[in-house]
C-alpha cells in the first residue's frame, strides 16, 4: 500500500517557491468563499513519526488565513473529558460552517496505538474503526467536507532520519529510545495502518498517502489537494442545490395544497392502520388513594438510587417526548421533585440558535452531555428531527431518514460509556388532548401553554402518530428502549415513568 | 446581625399547605413573565450548615419549572477550570436571559471557608469580597436580577438539630466529627459571616438572611422574595425602558443629521486637539533586508520561547485592535508562523451570535479563555464595546462608560491568574489608508477585505481617535499596558509587535 509513498518524490527550492506564491493566493480566496458556505471542512493528519504531521499543519496555518482554521490536537483525556462519552470531546472541537478544523493525533490516535501495542485484538480494532467511519459518514451526510492525510515514511528514510538528528549535536535530544523502538516495529505499524486506511478510506472521507520524507513536496501536495477538494465540493454543493431548489419549485407548483382552516372542533385525521400508538391501552388509570402511596414510595425509592448513582458515578439520561398537553412537564416534576437540585439539569429544547444551526444537528445535543453522575433531562430531544422536523418539513427526506442511524450509534455512545438511557413517549388521545387543549384555554395561568402551534400540530395527527410508529421501529434498541406511556390518565402516566426509572436504575446500579 | 434570625419563627401546616398553592401559580406565571424579559436572574444561596439550603433550593425546583431553572453547585475544580481564571466556572454557567440560575456553594464559599480555617487574613478576605462586589456588581449593570440569601441557624438551634439526627437510627450517619468541630467553631464562622454579608450587601446585589430552622417558614420565605423581586424588577425595566425610548425620539427628532454621501477622496475629519495617536512618529521604517534579518531571529526566539511558556503552563493572550486596514491579519500571520499550530487559536470577533447576545458581553470571551500553555489571539476583542459600540451608539452611553472598569477587573482576573496579556493597536494614518483601501480595490483576491462599511468608519475617523484614546488612558494598567504600534510602515509595524511579544516572555518566564 506504501509502495508509491516510498518514490523519494521531491520538489527543487526554486520551483517550490513559485509555487507557493500562486497557491497561497488560491488558498487564501478558496476560504473566503468556503466562509460564505454552509458545510465545515474537517482534515485529520496521521500517519508515520517524522513524516513531517505537525510540520505540515503549520505550513497550512502560514499560508492560509488562520482566523479561519481550528487547529485541535489531543493528548490525554482531561477529567470532564473522561467523564463523558468518548467522541465528547470532538464534537465538540468540530469547526462550524465555512471554516476548517484540523485534527492532529485525532479520532484515529487511540485505536491505532493500541492496536500497535496490542492491547487490543484485530477484532477489536476493526469495531473501533467501524465507529470512526460511522462518525465520519454522520459529518459527511451534513454536508462536511472530510479529507484525511497519512503521511508516510519508510523504514529506511526513517532510520536516515533519527541518524541524522543523533549527529546534529541541537537537535539529538528530540531523538529518544522510544522512537528507535517504533523504528523496530516498523512492520508491526505498517500493518495496523494499512487495515485502518482500508477500512476507513470512503468515497465521502477518503484517505490520501503522502510521501513525507521532502518537505517541499509533502507540503505542496496537501496543500494543493485541500484546495482542489474545497472547490470541487463548492461546486458539487452549488450544483445539487440549484437542482433541489428546481425539483421543489415544480413540486410545489404541481402539488399546491388547498389551505383550509380546520374547526377547533372538528375530529382529527387518524391512520387507518394500526400502529404501535393504536395497540396502547388507553383507558389504564389509576385510584387517587393508590397514586398517592404510589407515588410517593416510588420517589423515596428514586431518591436513594439517584444518590447511590451520584456517588458511583453512573450517569442518567432521560428522553421526553409526546403529543402537546400529553404531560411531559408534569411527569419530569414528579422525577426531579424525588432529586437534589444539585444532580440534574432539566434542558427544554426548541428551535436552535445560530451557533447550533452552523453545526451538525447533533452537536446540541452532545454539548449537552453532562460529568459523572449527574441526571439530564431532555424535555424534547434529538427526536425533534424525525418528528417535528420530517412532518413540518424542516428537513429534507432523506435528511430525517438517515437520522434514524445516527441517532442508534449517538444512543449507542452514551450506552458504552456506562449511562443509563431512558425515552419516554406519553401518549394522549385526540379527544383527551381537545378536552386539555380547552383548559388550558380557561386557566389564566396556563393559556402561556397553548399556542397556535398547538392547534395546527392537531391537524398533523395522522402524520406525527406516522412518524412515532417509524421512531419506535427504528430506534427501540435493547441498549435504549423507548418505553410509551398511556398519558390519558395523568396520575398512571406518572407512576409508569417513576417506576421505570426506578427499575432502570436499579438494574443497573447492581451491574456495578 | 443574626438577631432577627434567631426568632424561632414557623408557619403551621395549614396555612402552609394554604400560601403554597396560590405561591406556586404566582411563581409560574412570573417565570413566564421572566421568560419575554432581557435578563436574567442569579440567586445565591449560602449560610450555615444545616440552615436548609440544599432543601430550600430543592422546594425553588419544585414549585416553578425546573425547565428555566439551572442550578449550580461547585465543589472542587475540574482540571479544564483550575486551568482558567478563578471566575471562568461561574461565568460559563451565568444564565441566559430570561432564566433563573441558582448558586449554591458559589463564589463566596472558598473566601468563607479559607478565612473561617484562617487561611487567609481579614486583608486577603476584604480583597476577595471586593471582587465579588465587583463580578455581581458587573452583572447587575446588565440589567441582572441579583438575590442573595443567608440561610441561618443559632448555636442553640444548631446543637438540638445535630443531637435530633443523632438519635434517629436512620439520620445518624448525617452527624460527622466535622458537624460537631463547626459547632464548636461557631463565633468564628458568624464573625466571618458578617463582614461577608456588611462588605457584599449593596441595592443592586442584596443579602436577605433567612431564619432556617423552620423548613415551612424559610422556603415560603425565600419563595416569597423572589416572587416579588422579579414582579418589581420586571416593572423597574419596562418603566426605565419606555423612558429611554420616549428620550431617544425625542433626541432624535431635535438633532436630525444631514445625511451626506461623503466622496471617498473627501480629507477625514480629525481632531484639533493632541492625542495619544497624534503623538505617534509614524514616519519610522525599516530597510528591507533588516527586517528580513530581524524578523528572522525574532521568529526563533518566540518559538523557543512559547515552547518554554507551554512546558510551563504559562498562557498568553494577544489582543490585536487597530484601524481598518491597519494590517492586523499581517501581524498576527507573522506571529502564528513561528508557532506550533497545537499551541494556539486565532479567535476573529465580529457581530455576538444570539446565545451570545443573551449574556453579557463579556460571557462570549470568558468563554473562551484558553486552557494552561496555549496562545490565543483575539482578532478585535472585548475592546469593541468603547469602540465601534460606543462609535455606532450599539451599546448606550452608560454602557460603554462602565465598561472600561469591567474590562480592567476582567484583565486584572487574567494576569491574576498569572496569563501574559498584551493589548496592541496597530495604527496608521488617513492617507496611507486610503492608499491600501485603494489597493484593495485593485487586487481581486483582496477585494473581501474592503467593504461598504470600511468607507462608513473612515468618516468617522476623529471619533475613533477620541475613543482609541479614552481606551488607553483607562485601560492601559502595568498589568496589562497597550503598546501602540505606528503601521504605516508594516514591517516596522511587524517587527515590534514581535519583539514586544518576546520581551514580555521572556521577562514572564524569568519570573517562574
Amino acid at each position: 500500500m506504501f509502495e508509491t509513498a516510498e518514490l523519494g518524490r521531491s520538489i527543487p527550492k526554486k520551483d517550490f517557491e513559485e509555487k507557493v506564491e500562486s497557491l497561497r493566493i488560491e488558498l487564501l480566496s478558496i476560504q473566503q468563499e468556503l466562509r460564505k458556505c454552509d458545510f465545515p471542512v474537517i482534515i485529520v493528519v496521521a500517519g508515520v513519526d517524522g513524516a513531517g504531521k505537525g510540520s505540515t499543519v503549520n505550513i497550512l496555518n502560514e499560508w492560509m488565513d488562520s482566523r479561519w482554521i481550528d487547529n485541535n490536537a489531543y493528548v490525554r483525556q482531561s477529567d470532564e473529558e473522561s467523564e463523558r462519552p468518548a467522541y465528547w470531546r470532538y464534537w465538540r472541537d468540530l469547526p462550524e460552517n465555512g471554516k476548517i478544523g484540523i485534527f492532529l493525533s485525532s479520532w484515529y490516535s487511540a485505536p491505532f496505538i493500541d492496536r500497535v501495542y496490542d492491547k487490543i485484538d484485530q477484532a477489536e480494532y476493526d469495531e473501533r474503526l467501524d465507529r470512526i467511519k460511522v462518525f465520519e459518514k454522520t459529518l459527511a451526510d451534513d454536508g462536511a467536507l472530510v479529507l484525511k492525510f497519512w503521511m508516510h515514511l519508510g523504514k529506511d528514510a526513517q532510520k536516515k532520519r533519527l541518524k541524522k538528528l543523533e549527529k546534529d549535536e541541537f537537535q539529538a535530544w528530540r531523538v529518544t529510545e522510544t522512537d528507535w523502538k517504533h523504528w523496530r516495529m516498523y512492520d508491526t505499524f505498517v500493518d495496523a495502518a494499512e487495515r485502518l486506511i482500508m477500512r476507513t478510506s470512503k468515497g465521502h472521507a477518503p484517505w490520501s498517502i503522502v510521501e513525507g520524507a521532502d518537505m517541499r513536496y509533502r507540503s505542496i501536495t496537501v496543500a494543493e489537494q485541500i484546495r482542489d477538494a474545497i472547490k470541487r465540493h463548492i461546486e458539487v454543493r452549488n450544483t445539487s442545490k440549484a437542482a433541489q431548489a428546481a425539483f421543489k419549485k415544480q413540486h410545489d407548483a404541481e402539488a399546491k395544497p388547498v389551505k383550509k382552516k380546520a374547526s377547533k372542533d372538528a375530529p382529527v385525521n387518524t391512520l387507518p392502520y394500526a400502529t404501535v400508538l393504536s395497540t396502547l391501552d388507553m383507558s389504564q388509570s389509576i385510584e387517587k388513594e393508590d397514586y398517592k402511596k404510589e407515588i410517593k414510595a416510588l420517589q423515596g425509592r428514586l431518591n436513594l438510587l439517584a444518590r447511590q448513582a451520584t456517588e458511583k458515578g453512573i450517569s442518567t439520561v432521560l428522553v421526553f417526548e409526546g403529543s402537546d398537553a400529553a404531560g411531559k412537564g408534569g411527569n419530569i416534576r414528579r422525577i426531579t421533585a424525588s432529586l437534589d437540585a444539585r444532580s440534574y439539569k432539566v434542558l427544554p429544547f426548541a428551535a436552535p440558535n445560530d451557533e447550533e444551526r452552523a453545526h451538525h444537528y447533533l452537536w446540541r445535543f452532545w454539548r449537552h452531555m453532562s460529568r459523572a453522575g449527574r441526571i439530564t433531562i431532555f424535555d424534547r430531544s434529538w427526536y425533534g428531527r424525525v418528528l417535528v422536523e420530517r412532518v413540518e418539513g424542516f428537513a429534507r427526506e432523506e435528511e430525517w431518514r438517515r437520522a434514524y442511524g445516527e441517532i442508534v450509534d449517538f444512543e449507542d455512545q452514551i450506552v458504552d460509556h456506562g449511562t443509563v438511557l431512558l425515552k419516554f413517549w406519553i401518549h394522549i388521545d385526540p379527544d383527551e388532548q381537545l378536552a386539555r387543549f380547552k383548559a388550558r384555554e380557561a386557566t389564566p395561568w396556563k393559556q402561556w401553554k397553548l399556542t397556535d402551534e398547538d392547534w395546527r400540530n392537531r391537524e398533523k395527527w395522522a402524520e406525527y402518530e406516522e412518524a412515532v410508529n417509524d421512531l419506535v421501529e427504528k430506534t427501540s434498541t435493547s441498549n435504549a428502549p423507548w418505553t410509551l406511556v398511556e398519558g390519558n390518565d395523568k396520575k398512571f402516566a406518572r407512576v409508569k415513568v417513576l417506576r421505570t426509572v426506578c427499575d432502570a436504575l436499579e438494574a443497573r446500579l447492581k451491574q456495578k
